[in-house]
């Protein structure tokens, strides 16, 4: 990908600079913590003009390795207030590498209130208004842009939600055929996004004359390769492809870290009924339209998503994952798959991160705005996120927003963001990544997960250590652009991380230099979030988390805020 | 004032302390400063176990200097994160004092939860569940507390919107005979008693045998008589006994600085209709209930108060303010003194600040909701606040809150907390303080009002001087305990400073020593914000101020951040 462009909403004009130098390495996540931190000053508003919202391709975008069509999407976070990369499957990242774009940095603001769509193709870059989309929701969006642009286009775009500037707002990304919907979902970038006028990005890949000068076609196609074969012998990615993320409900419920009602309790009576096994099961009887092991981005090898479908077998969602899963579900006391893919959809309608909604509703239920359980009511909210009422404002803006309106003392956010689908007190590695993340509370930053049966969960040795070595290594990835389901290869094999850099671009690095990618990113990040305020210093974890034992393991968050501070003093290997 | 008293919600227990050492020398500001900063977790939730509401006298509060019944309410602020003090009449303070109790501090959450009142007595402090205040307008509260404990009490009470831990909730407190309702108003502290279950606070002086013991008697009444000969001569004192805060509205709008239609606008085309002269006239006519010139705490000499009738010489409220005023009037486009007087009057019984609740609702005719000028609306939504409707509970949390709901990017807020009457595009000095203030924009921290004559206002220079010198005397005020309304006397004669301390306290302190006590109470404040990570280097001034000009002056707010954090290295004379 040889340039970045830059479109200025305030004049309506774009362009496009070649990348050189320095910024020839920096790939997502990590291109989005420079130009936030080297052009944005921390402490502005959000949905103000000196705000960017940033999309780049992570440094293997253009190449053939699997699952390399992800991109991130960042800016300073309309939720947090400090910095936000949210990366997304979908087919417009592709189609943006094949026209030789690394990134987009959209700037400025309107001159006058209005709807655009941002058209990118190989002829150039340009705002074209679309009075006729505004609040629509993100299905009749992407309709209307197939029918004028067809199915060879890759898109982005933004629901009711984020055209009313709320936080929990995020930016929908689809495939070829519409079929999953995937979400740059956290941290309100499709607030961002609206508060730029821009309705939905049109990528238009066709006649471009870009192609990728690979410095050793050969060593990357091998390296590829390699990585595909090391995960055909690695039987968690059959596990994943069989019943995808929500394979680990049951796990999860076992060791009594599903958030349930509101986060108080960790178990859920209804967990099996909703669980990877019963949702492969019940796709699999329902058929039509149902799938189970499809991909969300073009050439990936694991295909851990699926279709869920009715009891016709017409989808309703897809992909239904284990944290919409989780937060629709349990938390909200809900244990009806129907139900809880239904919440889901109605997320994705209206343009809204699940997570973050789920744990709105958690709150409002806590409030006794409904009770737990009530599905009705609680898809009759997200509903009204997307016509805009004032209950619908409110739950639209996250768990944070909904705690402060409907006083509730309550409320599971860390930097007013709702916090993912692992109690920290009963995985209390994740609680030092949602602490001491610059995302904030996000699962992908850093999933200790996986340390469940190396570490005790419950206990407090080696979770500052297991939260900074997958922080380090969530970084690394996403700043080449690759999904956390093909970590396990590089793992097992960390000389893969440099040999795919060199087969693209030549650079001679050591594991070393890779490590250094990483650690810029979070250096630069937390930079950032410092100047802005929002750095662990400034924030606790929920005081009811480090009070209140959670049942049945009756655990508390126990870390020490400072112990976990010291996570970036800490010597160890990443690799 | 010989103790302190600790109330722990948690064990409904309380204990009194005889205050020594150090402590002594604490008064109202800085005595909340010196315990939030020694026992409060700066990063705690203000609504959480941790946070303490804290109700201080200043160090002269057992004296009869005039105004200083005035008493400091403070905490974690649940409306900006950072420390909070609100100063506050009524004749609770005097009765605390006359308990010989300096201050109290209420701590943990209650077990279950429930509506307390507090008693103090000559016989101690106990709580004392009342269920049936629960929601309670202030109005029927102080009611009902008059009806079983007569007259001869103090009061502090919320109202539902503090119950309900709305941000923008307030504490109020009447005088003897619940004609003046005077709020220690801003920052959320209405929701922080709320938080603690205590609905009402009643403070029973009788049968005490506290005397104060002064160290020279003669000495401080010979100054408390000078402070008096002094504002007698000076023709503001006069000015203010007439027409009140509202004297100076003429001249905040021939000035451009009166914030009108969410600050979009610094001149109101009705001013006249609702200014200090206006509001003298028709009180005059109406008669009855009406007045001019009364107080607020007992022994003040002044009198700047209000009691403004109806057209049948019925109350409506009692003191219509300046703020008040231009916050719910002008900036909602209001220009009826009845509709601004009931509006005024809602706030006080549902219990929230008017000047934020003005800010809100500027912020919510901005949106759409309703238009400028509309006051039924308006009104109806005050009144919501007290229902507890989602509408009412939005508008209850301030303008920061209301803004995040309704997506408004054009939002009267520093720190979260609304900004006050003065637009700082055309009293920059009081931009300075609302930036730099550890209380965030709050104008009685530092106004720079009486600047206008000597500065330019719309000039940048001398602006950082005036705020310091300004906020250097406010926070010597508060922590005495007096009205800003006597400052000319001391800035006049800053020896009055030491000598009432030395006729009270036998302590001998040069001037030096008391601009030292204004400085030990900003320094504190500063760290505590610091540490819970809203410094004046988190934030930044309202980007629409800096970008917009503000008809009629058409000036922007240019001083740059950076030459206002340099406000505290500024080496200048204050008296």
């Amino acid at each position: 990908m040889k340039w970045f462009a830059r479109v200025d909403v305030s004049e309506r004009k774009a362009s496009k600079t070649k990348i050189k130098d320095e910024m020839e390495r920096w790939g997502g996540r990590l291109f989005i913590a420079k130009i936030l931190t080297n052009e944005v000053p921390p402490t502005c508003e959000p949905l103000g003009r000196y705000n960017k919202l940033i999309i780049a391709s992570g440094l293997l975008g253009d190449t053939p390795v699997t699952t390399s069509g992800k991109i991130s999407i960042g800016g300073k976070s309309p939720l947090t207030g400090g910095i936000k990369e949210s990366n997304v499957g979908g087919f417009a990242g592709k189609r943006l590498a094949n026209l030789g774009i690394r990134a987009v940095i959209i700037e400025g603001l309107p001159r006058k209130p209005g709807t655009d769509m941002l058209i990118i193709n190989s002829k150039g870059i340009e705002l074209v208004p679309v009075p006729e989309l505004r609040f629509k929701l993100v299905s009749d969006t992407i309709k209307y842009l197939r029918t004028h642009f067809g199915n060879d286009i890759g898109i982005f775009c933004i629901g009711p939600a984020g055209e009313m500037l709320m936080s929990g707002a995020g930016i929908a990304s689809p495939d070829n055929n519409d079929i999953q919907i995937r979400y740059a979902a956290r941290g309100g970038l499709g607030a961002l996004m609206g508060s730029k006028g821009i309705k939905a990005i049109v990528v238009d890949d066709s006649n471009s004359k870009y192609k990728p000068e690979y410095f050793d076609r050969e060593l990357l196609t091998r390296i590829s390769r390699e990585i595909i074969d090391d995960l055909k012998d690695d039987p968690k990615t059959e596990n994943r492809h069989l019943y995808g993320t929500p394979a680990i409900i049951s796990l999860a419920n076992k060791s009594g870290l599903l958030p349930t009602k509101n986060f108080s309790v960790g178990q859920f009576e209804y967990a099996e009924e909703i669980s990877g096994e019963t949702i492969r099961k019940v796709i699999a009887e329902r058929g039509k339209e149902g799938r189970s092991g499809t991909p969300c981005v073009p050439g990936c090898f694991i295909k851990c998503s699926n279709v869920f479908p009715d009891k016709k077998g017409k989808k309703i969602v897809a992909s239904l994952q284990y944290e919409n899963i989780i937060m629709l579900g349990p938390n909200c006391g809900i244990g009806n798959l129907d139900d809880i893919a239904e919440m889901d959809n109605l997320c994705n309608e209206v343009g809204v991160d699940a997570i973050e909604t789920g744990a709105a509703l958690g709150v409002a239920m806590e409030a006794g705005l409904m009770k737990f359980g009530d599905a009705k009511n609680a898809k009759d909210m997200i509903t009204q996120i997307g016509k805009g009422t004032v209950l619908g404002r409110v739950i639209g803006n996250g768990a944070y927003i909904t705690g402060k309106v409907l006083g509730v003392q309550r409320v599971p956010v860390i930097k007013k963001q709702g916090v993912p689908a692992y109690d920290p007190r009963a995985l209390k590695g994740n609680g030092v990544t949602y602490f001491t993340s610059p995302m904030g509370p996000d699962h992908t930053a850093g999933n200790a997960f996986e340390t469940l049966k190396t570490t005790d969960p419950l206990g407090i040795e080696q979770q500052v250590e297991n939260s900074r070595r997958l922080q380090v290594r969530a970084a690394i990835l996403d700043s080449f652009g690759l999904c956390i389901f093909v970590r396990p290869a590089f793992v097992r094999n960390p000389e893969f991380l440099f040999q795919v850099l060199k087969g693209r671009y030549g650079w001679d690095l050591k594991i070393q230099n890779v490590l250094d990618i990483g650690m810029e990113v979070l250096k630069t990040e937390r930079k950032f979030n410092s100047l802005a305020g929002v750095s662990e210093d400034s924030y606790s974890m929920p005081e009811f988390m480090m009070d209140e034992p959670l049942p049945p393991t009756n655990s508390r968050f126990d870390i020490s805020l400072e112990k976990m501070k010291s996570v970036w003093d800490i010597k160890q290997e990443i690799f």
